[in-house]
Parts: structure tokens; sequence; C-alpha cells
């Protein structure tokens, strides 16, 4: 499934002989690695770069940045590889800058509660490294995804309905544009009217705007208590109900997380649990003893009242690690429903007040379609995803997938939502962006992408389609 | 002190006879309103615009800026005039765009606690059309700011250090840009990665980029219960002490501002109050009763450890208003200290752990001037003011001021913040954006706007200076 022409294309040999000769053996065009750094978590063809890099601090980048764009060639940022969009395929070949050996912790304030950190840090690492300073980094989007990747693709996951998503814990990043220069955005201030939000502009560009070196990113403190239930329902209808319920109430849920009976399904036979195959709820409370009882009491109340059939209590630490791995690995979990497949999945977001009109006609796209796709989901904020479990080789079905998917987003759309809500536009939902924003919208994004990365070096076919594409 | 030519200039007279003909009396060239629209709270001098259009409609809007890109005439967006940057001057003369007859609340939808108005409409109005709902708008500048001017300058205010800024809470924009062309930002989803983000690139960019014509914006529960109090402290020192405190505890208090004692003094005189008159801190508590009794409980605490000289509560809602009414008369009180001064304010926000170091630094500097400048400020984020009482027509006075602002600036830089935490670049921090990131980010800024607006028509000469300038 390589894509051929940019993995069998050779870099310009002066390149080649530069990179060679400044990176030595963090600088490679061995057809492994390439192979490695050609593919992600989606089902799009593979597409190797030419070579990988693997920097170590910002300057290098902004130097190989400048000598790629002396040859017009491209580079494609690369974290921990759990992009569901095509993010790092390199499509119109080039060099992958591989941000693995820039994983320093670089300074924890913990006066400040900020911290900052290299690019390739990841999420489990960083709070590794938080350990015994009382605070925490709660932006956990399933994957060990690397800090520079989930601020690249505005990455939220179980705990943005309380914490909020990447766009709102970064506090200032750096970056190297496309002509090489390094941007320092925002500062340790916690707020700022200083000019043009360059901090949000990038967060979420995909590597297309700039390449991110370094951020700041906010930490929370260890909430005093938490505490974990799960409540089965009579059906996913009464589940969405009480998520409803409980964000309009505005009880501070610090996760609340919706599984379809086929997804609780996947998860026991996956990760060996027995949780009662029935659509279900996983919740989290954080905060006093007293506001996580206090939360908590009123929580199970709403269930009760929409048909909860039980409400059952993890409050031990392993209990409740247990069945968040659980959670955490529904995806791989899903794949394992039809061995040898690849999920092809939708990410909408729609205004909680619409969301369970919006689970109601995806179930029934769904059972009209024929395919198995379990639904899981981020329902405090809206978010939910459908795994289209897909035969990777059959292309016909790879169209009626991405037809059912059309239909998910439409609806999605319809109903005053995104397209994606954490997963990013990468490769698979371009075509959406015009249909969500309007063309004046993706035309001021094209403008802005043109502006400060005029000879498209930068990931490029990601997000927004160069006028030429 | 009116900046003569733009103001004596007359408008293309066939652009002026189309205006007039289309908007009637909404349409002036009048001297005196166009007087009222060239000043603001700035000391700035007066810089009125050469006519003024009260629009009603996004497409009225659109239609004003292609006829006067035709004629390459600036539009100017005006809200309520309470900037103290100078954000409304009409410093390159063209047309005001009036948007007090764009007012309306378009669509209040509690269950998703979002809400649709024009950018006109003011807090306060805000606040009155949900009374009833169960829910409030939190951001809360002092003045009643129209919600258009709030997002321009991504403002901010008291409730921020819980509620977050216009940045956190703002859903979506309609804007229109400089080509005349409609674009509409965002959804009504709570989170997207659908794209660059637009509505955080808006936000914050002072009308240069594109003018805001409706928000959707975010608004909250009512909390269950509010308490308020005061708590006077023996130096200034102390009580930003205990705000470090309360902010690294993790309290999720709902405001906390500093008054130095010259601030809590003109308080008294201006507002009728009977404060102590030392530095002083105002709180208040929000969440359910519990809740608010053990946040209250632990800043008791802290600020008794901090030697604070006492802590009294405002628990009825009059003694609250009153309270909260005096903190937001602050500017004016102080005005009042010297008859026929005006304020040049500084605005610096610095991270928590230097606040302390940032206040007392400030202090010194004000004290070697001879300046009366009291010090206010949302300490709770880091962010407070020195209100520089300067004579406006004696510009070896305004020179003096603007040296002692200089300085401020400079040692909030130097200690990771930032030139303006709420107040915006306008015309007076346009100097300082180099100096706080870096020429490479402000290139980055300027490229954005020449490619957004590449004929400089939309608020021009704000935030980022043109190549020309």
């Amino acid at each position: 499934m390589t894509q051929q022409a940019p993995a069998n294309a050779a870099l310009p040999e002066a390149l080649d002989t530069v990179l060679q000769t400044k990176f030595g053996s963090r600088y490679t065009t061995s057809g492994g690695v390439r192979a490695h750094h050609g593919h992600d978590e989606s089902h799009f063809p593979d597409a190797p770069p030419q070579a990988v890099l693997f920097p170590h601090t910002t300057e290098e980048v902004a130097e190989v940045v400048m000598r790629c764009a002396q040859y017009g060639v491209p580079l494609i940022p690369y974290g921990a590889g759990t992009s569901l969009e095509g993010h790092v395929l390199a499509i119109r070949g080039g060099i992958c800058l591989d941000f693995s050996e820039m994983n320093k912790v670089l300074a924890i304030r913990a006066e400040d509660m900020d911290v900052v950190v290299q690019p390739g840090v990841t999420r489990k690492q960083l709070n590794a490294a938080l350990h015994g300073s009382g605070l925490f980094f709660p932006i956990d989007p399933g994957a060990d995804a690397s800090l520079g990747g989930m601020a690249a693709t505005r990455a939220s996951g179980t705990n943005a309905v309380r914490y909020g998503t990447m766009r709102d814990n970064v506090l200032g990043l750096t970056a190297v544009m496309a002509d090489g220069s390094i941007v320092r955005t925002g500062s340790r201030a916690r707020k700022s009217s200083a000019g043009y939000d360059l901090t949000r502009l990038l967060i979420g560009s995909e590597g297309t705007l700039g390449i991110i070196t370094e951020l700041t990113v906010r930490l929370h403190p260890l909430p005093e208590a938490v505490s974990s239930a799960v409540c089965a329902f009579p059906d996913v209808d009464s589940a969405v109900r009480t998520v409803i319920a409980t964000i309009q109430l505005g009880v501070p849920v610090a996760r609340i997380e919706l599984l379809d009976a086929l997804t609780v399904s996947a998860v026991n036979r996956y990760s060996k649990t027995t949780l009662r195959e029935a659509p279900m709820l996983f919740f989290e409370f954080h905060g006093s003893p007293a506001g996580v009882e206090e939360q908590a009491g009123i929580v199970q109340t709403l269930a009760h009242d929409h048909g909860g059939l039980d409400f059952e209590w993890a409050s031990r630490p392993e209990e409740r690690s247990r069945l968040w791995a659980a959670r955490h690995d529904v995806y791989f979990a899903s794949l394992n429903l039809r061995p040898g497949s690849r999920g092809i999945t939708s990410d909408v977001c729609v205004p909680i007040s619409r969301l369970a009109e919006c689970v109601a006609g995806t179930r029934d796209d769904i059972a009209a379609s024929g395919f198995i796709a379990p639904i899981v989901g981020h329902v405090g904020d809206g978010n939910f995803h459908t795994i289209i479990l897909v035969d990777p080789d059959d292309p016909a079905e790879i169209e009626r997938a991405e037809a059912l998917n059309h239909r998910i987003v439409e609806r999605a759309l319809a109903l005053g939502g995104t397209c994606t809500g954490e997963h990013g536009v990468g490769m698979g939902k371009q075509h959406f962006l015009a249909a969500e924003h309007g063309e004046n919208a993706v035309r001021a994004m094209r403008l802005i992408k043109q502006a400060l990365d005029p000879h498209n070096l930068l990931n490029p076919g990601k997000v927004v389609p160069w006028p030429a594409d």
C-alpha cells in the first residue's frame, strides 16, 4: 500500500550529503526506518518519507528547515505516530523529523503550575516526571501521545470536560517557521492580550504552519480525592440523557465516557473485564473528599432517574486504573472484533442538547450499513467516536465505510457540531472543512498558510488543500 | 488635541453619496458625532473618524467594507468606547462602524449554556437578558463594555481567575474580512480540531484582521452560593503572598483583587465606602454552600497566616454589589485623586510566583517617579494595573509617565510576563511586542495581517505596525 513516487525518490544529493555529515546516524534513509515513519493508526495507505532525522535542539530543526527550503523538500514532524487522520504520512515526500530524542522535561515550575517540555515528551512521561510534585497534566487522549503531537492536533480526550483541551492548556510554544526562523509565542503569564494569538494558531495547525520544538503547558493540582464509577443503562439514549442532565446542572465531573453495548463486549474480551454488556457510562470525580461525594451523589441520582441499572464504585486506585486502562484500550479492543481490520474513526462533536439525537441517528446509520462499528465517546463534551471496522485491502468496503462516515459527519454539522472534536483534519477531514466553516473561512485559512509557508513545505497536503492540490 | 489631517479630510464624494443614500441618518459626518467617536478612555490625542455609520446587519457591514475597499478608506469598529489603549482612534481617518444598534441577543440556548449575540450587546445587557435562566456570563472587565469590543481586545477582568478570558469563552464568531467576505468561525460544539483556530486568531486582533459582527459565547451556571469578603493587610507584600498561596493550593476562588492603600483611599472618597485604608484583598467565592464555605475557610486561614488584619464578610447581595461597584469604579476614583488628570494604565501580568517581586519593584519605581499612581489588580491571574495620573496637556509629564510605564513593563517581561494582560496593544503597547515576543513572532503577525488585509484597511495603525509605518 505504499505510495510509490515519494517513497522511491531520492533526496537531492547535496542535501543528503550535508545532513549526513551534520547528523551522522541521527539522519537515515534506511528503508526500515522510513517504513516505520510512513504510517500511523489511520487506514490511509502508507507513505514513507525520503529520510528520517532525529533532531536534538530547536536550532537543529531550524537548520534542517532552512536547508530543506533551499531544495524545496517538505518536512513532516513526527511525535508518537498515534494519529488517526494520516497526519504523519509523507504524501509529498520529504524528511520526517522524529522528535523522540527531543524528550526532555526542561523545567517544572510547581509554584506557577507550569512545565516546559520538548515536543517528544509523552503525556505519561510527563506525569511520571511530575510524581511527588502534587501536580499533574490532565490531557489524556488515550494513546501515550507526544505533547508536540497533541498540541499540533489540538488533542483532548477523557478529561477535557473538566480540564479543557490542548488549546486551553498550552501557555506558549517555540516553533520553527517555514523560513527557518524561530518563533516564541505566549509567555508564562496566565493571560495576555499582547497581539495575535500565535500560540492558538499553531495549536491544531498539524505541523503545516510551524514545527513545534518546545511547549510550556499548564499543570493542575492533583485532586485530593478521586472516585470512579460505572453505570449500565437499558439503552444508549438513557445514558446520553444522563450525561446531558449532568452537564446542564454544571456538575464539574472530571470524566464522563459512553461505551455502547458492542464496545463493552469488545472491552470484556480484550481487557478481560466482566462489565455488564449494556450501554455504559464511566465516570470520574475529582475534588475535595466532600466535593467528590457531593458530585457523585448528584450524578448517581441523575443516573437513577434516567433508568441507570446500577452504579458500581471503583474507589481503590488499582480498580480505577484497571477501569481506565480498559477504556483506553477501546480502540484496539474494537479492532479485535474483526481480526485484520483497520478503523475508520468518526470524531464528531455536537452541542450537548443535540447529543442524544446525534447518537441515535448515527446508530441507525450503522445498523443500515451492516458494518461493525462500536461507539465510544467523551460525551460530556458532546464528542463521540464511531470505529468503523474495515478490511484495509478492500477498496469498495473502504468506500462504503467512508460514505457512512460522511453521513455521520453531515448529521453532526447539521446539528451545529464539528467534523472533528479532537483527532484533527489531516488527510481524512479536508473535504468537510468547507461544509463546516464555509468557503470564506477555508479561504482565510489558506491565505494564512500561504503567508506563513509560501512554498508549501511544512507537512504539505494536510489540513487545508493547497490551490494546486 | 485632535489629529488634524484625517479629522478634516473629506471622504471621496462618490462613497459619501452612496453611503448616505443607503444608510440615511445611520450614516453621518456630523462633527459632534465624529468627535464623540474620536476618543476613548486612554490618554491618546483624539482622532475622530471621517464619518460614523451605525450598521444593523452583518450584510450591511460587508457592503460598507467592500465599498470602502474600493476607495482605500479605513474602517474602525467601535463598541462602547471604553478602550484604554486608543483602539478606536481613527489615526488614518476612515469610517467608524458604531455597533450600538447591533445590540440584540439573538438566541439563548440554556440547554447548551451558550448564547448568540450581536457585537454591540454589553455584558450588563447580556446578564439582564439571562435573568431567570439560571445562567450568567462571567467575564467582567469593570466597564460595561460591548461583547464585540471585549472579544476584539481579548478582555477578561475580575472573574478570569475562575472562568477564563474572552479567549476561553467565545465558541464562534461571524466576522467581515477586509475583502468584504463573511467568515463564520467555530461551531456550537464545545471543542473542535477542525482546521486553524480562526476564532482565537480574531479574538485579540482588535479589529485589524476582521470586523466581528456576531458572537456565540459560553455561559456558566449561576453559582448556588456566592460569598464575598475583604481583608486588609499590613503591607502589599503580605496581601500578594496570600494570593500566591491561594492559587498554588488550587482554591477555585472566583475573584481575588488587590487594591493598594492609595486605591482604597480613592475608593472611600469616590464611592463613600469606609474601608480601612490599608492594602486590601477583595475575594469572591462561588459554588455549593458547602464548597463556598470550604474555600472561604482555606483562604481565611491563609490570610491570617500572612498577617491579614481582619476578614470582613459581605454575604448579603446588596453588600456584595456595593463592594464590587466600588471595585469597578476604581479607575474613576483614581482619576479623582487628581482632578483633570487622565490615566496611563499599565496592565502587566506575570507568573504568580513572580507577582510579589513585580509589585514591589513597581511600587519602588512609582515612589521614585513622584507620580500619583494607585495599584489595583486581578492578582489571582498575576495581572495588575498601575494608573499613572497625568496632566493630559503636559507633554513632558506624559513622557515621564510613559518612561515609568516602560520600566514597569520591562520588569514584567524580565519576569516571564506580558506587557498587557487584558487591555490589548492598540497604539500604546506596539513598541513592546518585539521585546515580549521577539522580532520573528512580530514578523509572523505582520505576515498574517498582510495576508488577510493586504491594503491595511481594518483599524490601521493598531497592534502590529505596517511596514511603512
